[in-house]
């Protein structure tokens, strides 16, 4: 589907959201990519947020794919809208396990109110290989709203 | 619902495999309250997982509440299983907004190999004051799994 | 939860749109209790709609939960509004056997736009004696969104 | 990805699973084709299986969703398997709305006992045009079971 969006500022719009989030720079996520309706953020494997097998812990690759899911939502909405995810629902197909990980967030369906997304989840088995694509570690869909005429909840 | 574990070292076992989870350990997170296929668990607020509106960030929600789902269905497992979650699903009822948060997690249909599991995320409007049961931040249905005979998968 | 409704007639417009349905009616749904955000809805075992075990097909069960869920976020709404599911998500505990189902729906949180719901399906071991509440068959978290000024869409 | 079954006779057991089951007679879905690990099932349009506004009703939907999500996963499992349906999760994105509905299930993540399955509705604007694609109406994440060893469980 192509996806397009009614902001002409959207792409400094979602960094500057993403840059406001705490959680993104306490857990090391950047954005590796982003186009309207897409995005792909990059998190470093580290061992304070692993469970006891040495993996990523599995609700952390949740917030990756929520905030992969939220910010290709993001996109795609007015410049005075904020983004409030309304639920989430992830199945976990291998363990969470490489140097850094990949979460891919695509929009399926945009809306006035609601929009529809889904993100992956895909481990680099080292620090310079790319991402296997060929095997997903967790799957999300989640439903996302734009909130409009909330002050305090931009963004 | 009355749960029983075939465990007699259930409680030990349960709080050593918490304290083997570095991800507790970083967002704060400890057992408020244990019994056979019931957990509560207790964060903090903490401005490193927080989103840009100074709540708690959705995602570090789905943490706590996975953790209390999965901490419960292994509450019930036989001594030498492994838990993973299979999937789960959060719907978000209200703003994460409080000095500290409560994740109540329930086995609602344990199984030889798949357990059912349930949690809730409140909040304390302060550090003094119990919960606000009244009002749900958010709740979460997991299904998680016994597994047995994986060395270096155990707790 | 104490749940009210701004429609006084907020009984006889579940109730009309419910008979306007011509699934319940395929199906042989009825209802059994209604109150505000509350709904009981009552199906027998019907061969048609069973599975190769003889068992209620388990997506029948979902439809059954899904308008459990939907009709007791209608019920709270404005006159004006007709219901949407935007998702749902099913936990299947145990196989759909017996003489009649019982599906119980509740608003967990309603809002303006959003409504959360949740219903849990029950079985009848026989045609005359209640529901079995201790050994419920599934469990639904759905999300319900009303919608204004759409005419054609309305209940 | 590309699957593969160790049943030499994968095809005949899916579609003599398929033929038993009431279910499918009654909503008059079909199976329009097959491959391991893929399946597409065919709807028809039919008023006792709508909602109020005249489209089919979302959980029929859901039904079509989960059989596709089941037969897909079953067609990778061992001769003398059963199927469960653990939990499903469908987000709606348009009222379903067509001549015939198509169903397209695949397999994301086989294994032994736990497969993770997805699929999508579509429409069919009249009887002969083939399904809009480009608009899917609901998406499905489900988990499926392996059972093996319960007699009456069969298929």
């Amino acid at each position: 589907m192509s996806l397009t969006t009614s902001d002409a500022q959207w792409e400094s719009r979602v960094r500057d959201s993403f840059a406001k989030q705490p959680t993104m720079q306490t857990l090391g996520i950047t954005i590796a990519r982003l186009s309207p309706g897409t995005i792909e953020l990059s998190m470093p494997f580290s061992v304070p947020f692993s469970q006891q097998h040495g993996f990523v812990h599995g609700g952390i690759v949740g917030v990756g794919l929520d905030s992969a899911c939220g910010f290709a939502a993001y996109s795609l909405m007015p410049s005075d809208a904020a983004v409030l995810t309304i639920e989430f629902k992830t199945n976990f197909l291998s363990p969470a396990k490489g140097a850094k990980f990949l979460f891919i967030g695509n929009v399926i369906k945009p809306g006035r109110t609601i929009t529809v997304t889904e993100a992956t989840a895909y481990a680099h088995p080292d620090d310079t290989s790319p991402a296997d694509l060929t095997r997903p570690l967790a799957i999300m869909t989640a439903t996302m709203m734009t909130v409009l005429g909330r002050p305090g909840l931009k963004g």
